[in-house]
């Protein structure tokens, strides 16, 4: 199956869901070097817009995300992970998904999750992977 | 909150999650009038790269979506919208989520949900949504 890399400047969306809870932890990118690397390893790696550069999750604190299971769209332009984490939470602010704000009517964001542990202690002075 | 959606020239990846059985359903873009138009009705609208205009999902297939909750990660630069569905399915191929492929390891994929309608009674000749 061809993959529709070309329609993002070489990258598709990669949705990273929680295998047991179904619970959505984050979205990133990746392009075909970090999809090979994902299924090659079984550990998520994606493509960073803003440093330009492959990465693998958990490079810096450690929460390696395990790979169970690749889905792909109708279009083949965006793909799903399901994985198994290894920590406290994917988000490196300190909860367990990144989504962890509601976004309102009015336009302002409301905390609806728990904070899991201290992001400094995890990802020091190295910032956010 | 200043969404980012000049990081992908005025969209922002929208993931759709039953709010339900927490599926993801379809991963598609919004633009700052689609999301806008979103928050107003309650129905979720997209903007299509592809035909490059806005649209509300269910417009042919009258398989509407109605927003439940909307998530904004980290980044602000992705959102989540937490949806009920009002049909069998959204895909435009008759199955209830667009990720009912599974892509192996060797890069083929296989089909590994039941398909819930029959495409061509439901859309027609008017094409995919």
């Amino acid at each position: 199956m061809e993959l529709g890399f070309a329609k993002l400047g070489g990258l598709i969306p990669a949705i990273i869901q929680d295998d047991g809870t179904r619970e959505i932890l984050m979205v990133g990118f990746v392009n075909q070097e970090s999809l090979a690397l994902t299924q090659r390893s079984g550990e998520m790696h994606f493509f960073s817009r803003s440093r330009n550069k492959l990465w693998k999750k958990g490079e810096t604190s450690g929460h390696v995300l395990k790979v169970k299971e690749i889905r792909v769209d109708c279009d083949a332009d965006a793909l799903l992970f399901r994985v198994e984490g290894s920590g406290p939470g994917v988000c490196h602010e300190g909860y367990r998904s990144c989504f962890f704000r509601e976004l309102q009517s009015d336009g302002t964001e409301r905390i609806v999750e728990e904070r899991q542990f201290d992001p400094k202690s995890v990802y020091e002075k190295k910032g956010a992977e």
